[in-house]
């Protein structure tokens, strides 16, 4: 049983209360005002949940299949079409510009879009959202020729992208990578090498796949300042097959229907994005935009868990209330809703999602501001939000999301962990998040290592202030003081962490990695707590359902999620110490 | 690549440590000393590394075959073979009294044979895991009748045994049960009903199945109270078939190769164990068994994690140390084991692990010592503690394990995802744990409820003290100092949090429900504290790697695990209040 509601309600109260409607005023979006996106995002979750969720199990079970004379990858019964169907739909198409063929929106739709795709079928979302990747890359770093090769094909979905950085020996260390670009006669290169985990790397459903892919020149000088990137199709644009083929499968946990090839590389004409020996630059623009995405990830997933659990939930009856007035004599035992523990469970995974969702929404809207806003000040303020966030949001979207998915099957008991349910390929599905993209940790160290010092902590104190901003607003509002108090305690406490840690770090930057994780959290838990402060406030006063829930929500944040800290900040206390004195043969 | 040493070293310590020297003492124990036990051990191991492990993969991978038809269940190739060997080593029998065939050994020993059992095939060591419930079932409840005619055959592994409990609308609540055993001329009952997520219920690697199963008589009061026990095998005794028939499998998450059925009573001659309408007093002697071997899963799955994560570790290379006197000039990037957050993800699962089975060991000695101390008080005493513990160590040992699994496979990273590496099965197979023989929550009510309440506290009251006298009598060692100043702090914490709970639990018991799964957690790290503090004066003084390594661990416990009782403090003081605001539309 596949249960799944886009959470459209929600979305829309997250859009008017972190300013969409100020975003919607900029130029290049008159089209696109709230109503008008709310009415494209409810076409977009009508499609997933009627064209993508009904494959999801299927897809999973059947899996894929490979050739290995051919190199050919076969998808699931059923993608071709839904993948032809999602492409007619204009789904590839919503953000791109409209002198590609896009219909321009605002990134933030893209996102949401992603949401919806995510929950009902990660595996098959998986293929557009590479393509985004490298349509990011090419409008960033392409020149107008490559754009008018490319573009036009990849934002139509007629093409689909891949990122090919990782090779057995380069993962997490990209400066490892050893695939050769030679210059070729004809201006092109050819590339010799072999790159692992790389998405949709082959597959079925489009007529040409376009590589982007991390390699070394010959004149380059080693590890990381000596990458470039070239774009390697798999079909060269005269039609003519490129020495590109896949040489296998990885077989995984989850996301079964989404192939993570091997591709090999050998002689296949490339052709140079960017600066020679920059590529890094290029790739971090794509990094950084799919490690929201990711974020997103156990956002989604999380949603369409706790949406089966409360189903499953309201259904079950076991055992009597402990209250003897809640106890419905009607019946032989009581729905498993009044237990505590049972709404202990749900209301973590409600409750984190909401707030999670809220940020990350935040993050998706400030990359529309800082894209569109006229005021320069304005948009480097959002991009430093956004190159901040970006980090917290892939690492703790998806720890808590794999966490949430664990708890949503915990309420259902046995019925959890069989297939019936689905919520157990959920589960299998969300846990590359923590992985791919960035490993969480990498996430950690970028977030303390680059975020943190750039400006001279530039980056961190805006944020800070921004969520003092609050605090300071409502402080005389009484209705308010049981957020705005705890809230100022918490900011407060994450300038002081942040500060320490900073002083720590330079003078020993293994008490930083020691600690790193557990310090991305506690900034994580801080932020949270700013948006469901903001979410209170929205709240407050409007008598309906919806936002009385909101602030039975937001309170709950404060008293069951906020206290997480506590044990965070006494792990970062504890700092290195224990942790290194442990020997290599000790483990 | 499947990996495994089994942790020898690490059991004959805890062994020593913990009392099983005095165990060796009691009478019946005589052949079992702990070189003895050590030298079983050893044959166990070696024979579930050689034999278990080299087919958990392939079974995982292969799964069940049922017939509709026949109802009949196909294991995967390699289990008849692998449980005729596993039979004839004696593995079923070493612990089961000598009267029956048994060899008598402590029932520590037989906890101990299960880590390693689990820990290479978990699927493949129920089946034996469930016989070893029934044997207990029979030895505390059958008549000499019963048990000649069963022990024997269940004790050499010739018939298995099952646990037939729920029902499709009967889970948590067994109360809920519907199956009907009306009595026949011959003295036997009749049995009809449906029994769902019967563990080797049906299968084809012993001549017979046994099944215990819980139905009402026709007098039976409602409710829990009108339940009783019954014996009935898929053969009778005079070899004819009886009506019990496989009605499907269940599909799952994990524990692909260990079969979940739905088994069908149609009429099944069955024997009443026990006296009428108190069956769930045999069905706890069982479930009290199983609750701690399950408990064990999460620590045997954790430990092959986290060696599978080690040795990749220990081979891998990515980036450079953050500390540059570290650094390998003779390779292009560092062993990963320099980068503080791998330490810190080893270094929790493994001194997570080793607490608790440090405490689960101490818990299985404590069995033995409840049935052979010469002293009945000791025997009471012994008996309070597995009381107390049982529930502790099944939820905590579960929800970490599973836990400590994901940690190991971040460790590492893209490759731990992929089926190459095996963890990925580990955590399918560890997340079962958490649900079944009573959810984790169960556990919680049961030592809240039941067993702290027990004897006005007396189980609770000698648990804290037998702790409290570790600190009082290492108090002036100011080698210990760092160990037994906070653990006094942890066990008054955990006494005020005790006694707090139960008065806000008398008054309202929802308040117990909200917060008892949290308290437990509390319970555990406190507990296995204790058993740190006593590992670490165990290791003082002595000079070898073994012993300098326990002492790093207890320290890195108390500085980086510990801690996490800070939230949950947080959380119970939080109490029900933000939670049973919500009302059932909410969520």
């Amino acid at each position: 049983m596949q249960i799944y509601k886009a959470p459209l309600d929600e979305i829309r109260f997250i859009l008017e209360t972190f300013g969409y409607n100020e975003l919607a005023g900029f130029e290049g979006f008159e089209d696109y005002d709230l109503d008008t996106a709310m009415a494209v995002l409810e076409e977009s979750a009508k499609f997933c949940t009627n064209e993508l969720l009904p494959l999801n199990r299927t897809a999973d079970q059947e899996g894929l299949k490979y050739n290995p004379e051919t190199g050919e990858v076969t998808t699931p019964k059923g993608f071709k079409e839904l993948y032809e169907k999602f492409v007619a739909q204009g789904a590839t198409a919503l953000t791109a510009p409209p002198e590609f063929g896009g219909f321009g929106a605002p990134h933030t739709l893209g996102v949401l879009q992603t949401e919806f795709a995510t929950a009902t079928n990660k595996s098959f979302s998986m293929c557009p959202g590479l393509s985004h990747g490298l349509i990011d890359a090419l409008l960033n770093s392409g020149t107008d020729e490559q754009k008018a090769q490319y573009l036009p094909n990849l934002i139509s979905g007629k093409w689909s992208g891949t990122m090919c950085l990782t090779e057995p020996q380069a993962g997490t260390d990209l400066g490892l990578c050893t695939t050769k670009a030679e210059p070729k006669d004809n201006g092109a290169y050819s590339l010799t090498g072999t790159k692992i985990w790389i998405t949709f790397g082959e597959h079925d459903l489009t007529e040409n796949i376009i590589h982007l892919v991390l390699a070394r020149l010959p004149d380059a000088p080693p590890g990381i300042k000596g990458i470039s990137t070239f774009i390697v199709p798999k079909y060269k644009l005269d039609g003519s097959a490129n020495g590109v083929m896949c040489g296998g499968l990885e077989h995984k946990l989850g996301i079964h229907a989404s192939p993570t090839c091997v591709i090999n590389f050998e002689g296949a004409e490339g052709y140079l994005i960017g600066e020679p020996h920059k590529g890094m630059r290029t790739m971090f623009v794509m990094m950084n935009a799919a490690r929201l995405f990711v974020g997103m990830e156990g956002i989604a997933l999380g949603e369409i868990a706790y949406q089966t659990a409360v189903a499953f939930a309201k259904d079950r009856r076991q055992s009597r209330s402990l209250d003897r007035k809640k106890i419905d004599k009607d019946a032989k035992a009581d729905n498993i809703l009044v237990h505590p523990d049972v709404r202990r469970m749900l209301a973590n995974v409600k409750v984190s999602n909401e707030g999670m969702r809220a940020l990350a929404y935040w993050a998706a809207m400030q990359i529309d501001v800082a894209h569109h806003h006229p005021d320069e000040a304005q948009r480097q303020l959002a991009d430093d939000f956004v190159a901040l966030l970006t980090p917290v949001i892939k690492s703790y979207g998806t720890e808590r999301g794999f966490a949430n998915i664990s708890e949503a099957m915990q309420v259902m008991g046995g019925a959890g962990y069989t297939t019936d349910w689905s919520v157990e390929q959920y589960l299998r599905d969300a846990r590359i998040g923590m992985v791919y993209e960035g490993t969480n940790h990498i996430q950690a160290l970028d977030l303390i290592g680059r975020k943190l010092v750039q400006g001279q902590g530039r980056l961190y104190r805006n944020f800070s202030k921004h969520m003092f901003r609050f605090v300071k607003a409502n402080k005389d509002n009484p209705e308010l003081a049981e957020f705005t108090g705890p809230l100022e305690k918490a900011i407060n406490t994450l300038n002081q962490t942040t500060m320490a840690l900073g002083m720590k770090g330079m003078q020993d930057p293994e008490e930083v990695g020691a600690v790193g994780s557990n310090y991305l959290n506690l900034f994580a838990l801080t932020a949270i707590a700013w948006t469901w402060a903001e979410q209170a406030k929205a709240a407050l006063g409007k008598d309906s359902k919806f936002y009385r829930t909101k602030l039975k929500s937001a309170r709950y944040y404060y008293s069951n999620i906020l206290p997480e800290t506590e044990s965070l900040l006494a792990l970062i206390n504890a700092g290195k110490k224990n942790m290194m004195e442990f020997e290599a043969e000790d483990f």
